[in-house]
């Protein structure tokens, strides 16, 4: 499964579109941004995200954590937003 | 309940032992951030208390919305971050 990356220019009905759809193929998603702007960007996709998918009966949370990514041979932090539904599978 | 306003200067490490205080006494919490800046603050807290709160055996999740507030008499969108133990009390 990729890791949805989001930029301060990402447009957030686009990548709330791309965590429903990851969602509804895989039942998780996760969604990766560094830098305010992004994560920012980042969040506003998951609450549109989450009516989407609220449409569907599917109510998924969010959990954020930290992580460390290799841009260009150094190492940043980024903060990674783990979408999954929220009661696990029966 | 009280809403935990973030802004870009908050300390991570204040407001999620707010969180985490709010939480153990209500069990749920509200973050409300306006701007970019903000918001990354805000969700990098929820990532801190979210550990926090694994030492105490409490599973959180983020269930981020736009909420629309009053600043000096002119409308806002505001992201709210709820937080709330994953499993609704049996």
């Amino acid at each position: 499964m990729d890791v949805i990356k989001v930029s301060a220019e990402s447009r957030t009905s686009a990548v709330a579109g791309a965590i429903a759809g990851v969602i509804r193929e895989h039942n998780r998603a996760e969604v990766q941004a560094i830098g305010a702007g992004a994560v920012n960007q980042a969040v506003k996709a998951v609450a549109i995200a989450r009516t989407y998918l609220h449409e569907d009966g599917i109510d998924v949370v969010c959990l954020p954590e930290f992580t460390t990514v290799d841009i260009g041979g150094s190492e940043r932090t980024a903060v990674r937003l783990v979408v999954e539904p929220r009661l696990p599978p029966a």
